[in-house]
């Protein structure tokens, strides 16, 4: 056929597969009558899923503290793997020694007229049965940040991002020398003491707002759910965007005999020191500020007027010390062996570390987990047997770092690179919507599957559910584009798109290093557990009246991950779809040229206000402001080479996905045993091996943590950074190095559909 | 000359006198050779103005509490009469009896388990000398509340405006038989009570929260300029856009022995008790609900869990009572008389009335009105006579319904309809930013004066600064539609835009019920002025810091409002172009166009939602809420009569501009004499003799405020107003009105097109 008409007979063909998808028959992957019977298997599976039965684990998980290094901590993970192997899989612990700080003192005063000394604690309450044991935990810190003696006066840097920065120095206040005082929000926790150190601040301290995370957005803990005024967000202030894991050892297993850096050579260590606090200590500092009045958007909702401090500001004495010291970890591997294709592993995971208890996270998610091996477990004593090889792992050291997730996969990388066909992760879990995100060659997949789950609260398959709260979310007067753009969909009963992965759980070292396609799986939106969130209140007693009471949506995450897990061993062939990679591809594509006809705008406007001298002539003289820098102005660039790349693939997806639902329960076994790396290799082919701009641990293309945002992604990364910080040669380069990448894996592609299509 | 010639020779007029109008020379209205008197007469006005007398005066009349009723109301009225004759005015004090009702008791609780007692009470503070005197305020209150004694739950309904009980609804939570508690903020306060009367609720209870205004917004008075806990917002509840003025005699003048409504019969006035509270005062009762969790928009910034009400909620009394007597009120006039046309009259006002002292609102802008007259009357001594007559007007008891203005002009209406050219409002006025408002025929003529005043800060002139702000302002992001026009129109150097009359101060029977061209002015933008608003604290003492420390601004006032006086008195054709009348009329078609397809989208959007069950899907079953009600659906409307007129329109003013423009100077005395009550008259034709639907005392059809704004203005209100409610046959019939209307208006201007063009 020619290209052209491949093109028509292909676009066709898809449209009737997305048609198909949205009703109920077939199971995406499998022939019809392996449908049947991987449904029948399916039911089994939830017969054996026991909500009473997690609910008992989690109180044994949380019942005392199981942070990095804690004896409870090593204790879930040798009861886990007794589970395991109870439940009869091959299981075992993995070890690894990691660089894991732990406070040894912390000190925080107000100086001055009014002086104050931070509790720096969280008290037992009433009703909280697990609280009584707060001397027993970690006091609140933050790790790796990097410990110090510092007096200065304090800044209220609003959310500590970047253009909090713009708009401080439009006051003419620098943080220079200071202490930045940052409230929790708006961007990773991570980013507030590494931009102060790089803004050139001498300590950090992040507290939560009750604007944002307190009495203002409900009642508090244990009248209602939100957190109290004495409650403090830890948290890792690792620069994972730089590379995930154990500092000291990145791109390799913190086995006992790697080589490892030094903590003055690691580079996703802080030097300044930095501590979280809650916001009755965070008040009597805000209080005490002078300085210009903060901008409206920085304020929160303490009752005070807030100021930038600055000016006659309040002054103020950190301290914080570690013991910086190696800890061991224990990773808890179990593997069911596939019958078919031994060396095609489809992987789970989950962490069983917390910052305290841990109770919603992540045990929330643990014990699906563990629920799911049980139940399959029990599937296998009946005599199945998956067709693929499952991999179960409970990660530790998840919260410092996505450490024991990222240890294993470093250590196991040559392997996994060849065997794994997809990761699925999922962490805290509550009452509410499917949320999904990660590798689009999964999206069907996880449609799919929504469809087949039942909603506990509506009787509603989950899907219909997420469909629903998308159309009414985008309907809302002021909706973003995006909210739009999926209320149509929704309402169309179209495909829900999957949210691109950035960081902040185990799936980074799988898509982002290795390049393996993963997912994200949880429920969540009607609950109040932000409230408690990495705090000592997260326990067991919050998580029975505030995150899934009767333990029904643990139930039906346990229905959605293990139904994605069955689906992905048991299909004929490995179940992606590829039309929505290369619609991500082309939404992603035209969104970055958007910003770069935005920055033009921008430069306009800007010379045109210089030129007429507006910002001076608009200031009130008894508050004078400092107009804003010029920023380099755009440059030309060339997006031709990704133009053509986007359109490559989009054919190559296209004849794919037509090829795909051809040959799906047509293949000899030779042909499908030759087919089986290629299709678990495919993601790999979206990574470049000279990796992100000053992150090579990164190698993925499409998406990447953000390096201003920590968690939250960034897609075709190397490009998009490189125009929003006005790098324009970097944006050249890259869209050179993604085109190429691009073009590999449409390539590729057009060799498996070959493959396919010799049936 | 055929119709099109003229259209293609006036547009390029048009263009020309509008390149003409950015240029420094001509003034607008004047021969070159008379625009050069003109302007050595603008210089001697200039010469006699003075800061320092304003701030002396400002200290008298502020130094008792001036509100109607009170001693020094009096003596302040009787002091400008002494004042304006001195100067040589030809000056009277005209007296009306008017229904104003005084608190006599005042009561609210808080009942329940932690019992409360309203202080109701402004506290004397430090730093505020006048504040001493807070027993000789009356207590706060609003006016024409309707009195009542009563015990009920509370609900907290956010501002109490339309979305707001859709909210409510939304969460099931009634007012019905409640005592509502609203914040100020969003829409006029008399609306708040307004609405919660016709929800059922039993009582109104106001508050000022200090998220908008009070120690949020920066330190509060004494420390800063802000609404301390203490401070209450006093104000006027009476349905000022039925009719304003007197309740007691809507349309005539309350003479002594005018025919009149009694109380009961008259519609302006509540029925429900009111008060108007501090935070301090509102805080316990806040901090008492049950009920839901109120909306994310509900919160202010009260350390506090902002609740519905409503359900278990918090109980209250409230009692009201007042004296209903009729009190006696003293408009100021004064006259000078014009020699070549006397009938002709150029009038000017501004109110002395205060709620307590009234530094800033009003006496801040009567001082400078003041100014104005004593820098006239010297100019008359050195033997200058206005051309047309002047009038300066000092009017009483604008604060509770714009009544002195209101009385005199309907006392006055069949001579003012005849004789009125223009009339000129101010009201507070403070450091900052030229804000004018009004008339789009007196658009040119404003533009123009704003070109000949410095700006006292920048030494730019107030129109360079005014569109560097709005440059400024329209490059934010997220800058609205309007702003962005603005900065596109300021960039180019064009003329700003008026922005359109609504209420709240003493233009509105001048515009809106007799059709007399008006226009607002006023400086502000850079002070702290919220913060004191109706208060005990809106003092001498707070303006000195926060208002206009040097009374520079008050002086630019005088030269602006002064200029635009004299230019209207001195003019050889009165100055309007009209080009900008018929810019606005097509600029608010569009607008209401548009509401009338974003009603359709609604629909639409609502629909689908509702088809798919998607309201209750998204819901969480733990906290249901009630789906959206079905709105009427939008009706066909039929735009092509107002289509027409405002072609015709355009077609009219542009002819009328050219003409204008090549016969100021060049009539015969006859010509010109004739031309004047003409040229005075155009701004009647904008209106129609059966006002506005359910409100027949607003006669224009350009300009309102709106039934659901109160203040603010809302265009083409006939039609927009029936299309925002959904009352489509209503809007049909007002297309035809507006359409009428206009076309009487392109009527009028053609004839005077050539009446001018006879020369």
């Amino acid at each position: 056929m020619s290209f052209r008409k491949v093109l028509v007979a292909s676009v066709a063909a898809g449209l009737m597969l997305a048609a198909a998808g949205a009703s109920a028959a077939p199971i995406f992957g499998f022939t019809p009558e392996h449908a049947d019977r991987q449904q029948a298997l399916e039911a089994k599976f939830d017969q054996a899923l026991s909500g009473e039965e997690m609910k008992g684990w989690l109180e044994t998980l949380s019942s005392e503290p199981n942070h990095v290094g804690s004896p409870h901590d090593k204790a879930n993970a040798e009861l886990m793997l007794a589970k395991f192997k109870s439940w009869g899989w091959d299981a075992r612990i993995e070890t690894f020694d990691i660089l894991y700080p732990t406070p040894i003192a912390e000190k925080l005063e107000l100086l001055g007229p009014h002086p104050f000394t931070a509790a720096l604690h969280e008290t037992p309450v009433e009703g909280d049965r697990t609280s009584v044991q707060a001397d027993r935990a970690l006091p609140p810190y933050v790790a790796y940040q990097g410990d110090g003696d510092v007096t200065a006066d304090i800044v209220y840097v609003n959310y500590g991002m970047p253009e909090d920065y713009k708009a401080l120095e439009h006051l003419g206040i620098s943080v220079k020398g200071k202490i930045v005082l940052a409230r929790y929000g708006a961007g990773w926790r991570g980013l507030k003491p590494q931009l102060a150190e790089e803004h050139g601040a001498v300590g950090c301290l992040i507290f939560s707002d009750p604007a944002d995370d307190g009495y203002a957005t409900d009642d508090v803990w244990p009248k209602g759910g939100q957190r109290p005024p004495q409650g403090v967000q830890r948290g890792s202030v690792e620069k994972m965007m730089i590379y995930a894991g154990d500092p000291l050892t990145p791109g390799v297993g913190a086995t006992k005999d790697a080589k490892r850096l030094t903590r003055e050579t690691a580079t996703t260590i802080l030097h300044i020191p930095a501590l979280p606090i809650s916001y009755a200590d965070a008040q009597p500092f805000l209080a005490a500020m002078g300085g210009p009045l903060a901008p409206r958007n920085f304020r929160g909702a303490l009752p005070i007027t807030y100021r930038t401090g600055g000016v006659g500001a309040a002054s103020a004495h950190l301290l914080v010390k570690s013991d910086w010291s190696l800890k061991p970890i224990y990773d808890v591997i179990a593997v069911m062996k596939g019958k078919e294709f031994p060396d095609q592993w489809v992987i789970r995971g989950n962490h069983h570390d917390g910052w305290v208890f841990g109770a919603t996270d992540p045990l929330s998610g643990n014990v699906v987990l563990m629920e799911e091996a049980k139940a399959i477990g029990a599937l296998a004593r009946t005599g199945w047997r998956p067709k693929r090889t499952l991999v179960y792992a409970s990660w530790d050291a998840e919260e410092p770092g996505l450490i024991g997730s990222t240890e294993w996969a470093e250590a196991h990388a040559a392997e996994l690179q060849k065997k794994a066909v997809a990761y699925v992760n999922s962490d805290s879990n509550e009452r509410g919507f499917l949320g999904a995100e990660g590798s689009h060659s999964l999206q069907s997949l996880v449609n799919q599957v929504a469809r087949d789950v039942t909603d506990p609260e509506t009787g509603a398959t989950v899907a219909t559910r997420r469909r629903a709260r998308a159309q009414v979310e985008g309907s809302r007067p002021g909706a973003r584009e995006e909210a739009k753009a999926e209320a149509e969909i929704a309402a169309k009963g179209g495909e829900m798109p999957l949210a691109p992965l950035g960081s902040g759980s185990d799936y980074s070292a799988f898509i982002q290093h290795l390049g393996i396609a993963s997912i994200n799986l949880g429920y969540g939106g009607e609950g109040e557990m932000g409230g408690v969130y990495h705090s000592l209140y997260d326990s067991y007693d919050h998580y029975l009246r505030y995150g899934d009471p009767d333990f029904r949506y643990e139930v039906a995450l346990a229905q959605t991950a293990g139904r994605v897990m069955l689906r992905l061993a048991d299909a004929d062939v490995p179940p992606m779809r590829l039309a929505p990679v290369s619609g991500a591809v082309s939404r992603y594509l035209k969104e970055v040229k958007q910003l770069v006809e935005k920055a033009r705008t921008d430069d306009a406007r800007f010379v045109a206000l210089s030129q007429s001298n507006a910002f001076a002539l608009s200031d009130d003289p008894t508050h004078p402001t400092h107009p804003p820098a010029a920023e380099t102005p755009v440059e030309p660039l060339d997006f031709s080479a990704m133009d053509a790349a986007a359109e490559r693939l989009a054919r190559a997806t296209t004849a794919f996905d037509t090829a795909y639902a051809a040959a799906v329960g047509h293949l000899s076994r030779a042909q499908a045993a030759a087919l089986e790396p290629v299709m678990s290799g495919l993601e790999q082919a979206l990574t470049a091996p000279e990796g992100l701009p000053g992150r090579p641990w990164f190698h993925h293309m499409v998406y990447a943590p953000g390096m201003l945002t920590g968690y939250g992604a960034k897609t075709l990364p190397g490009i998009r950074e490189a125009i929003e910080s006005r790098r324009w040669a970097e944006a050249q380069a890259y869209i050179a190095v993604v085109a190429r990448t691009l073009d590999g894996y449409s390539s590729r592609l057009e060799q498996t559909t070959t493959t396919l299509a010799a049936k």
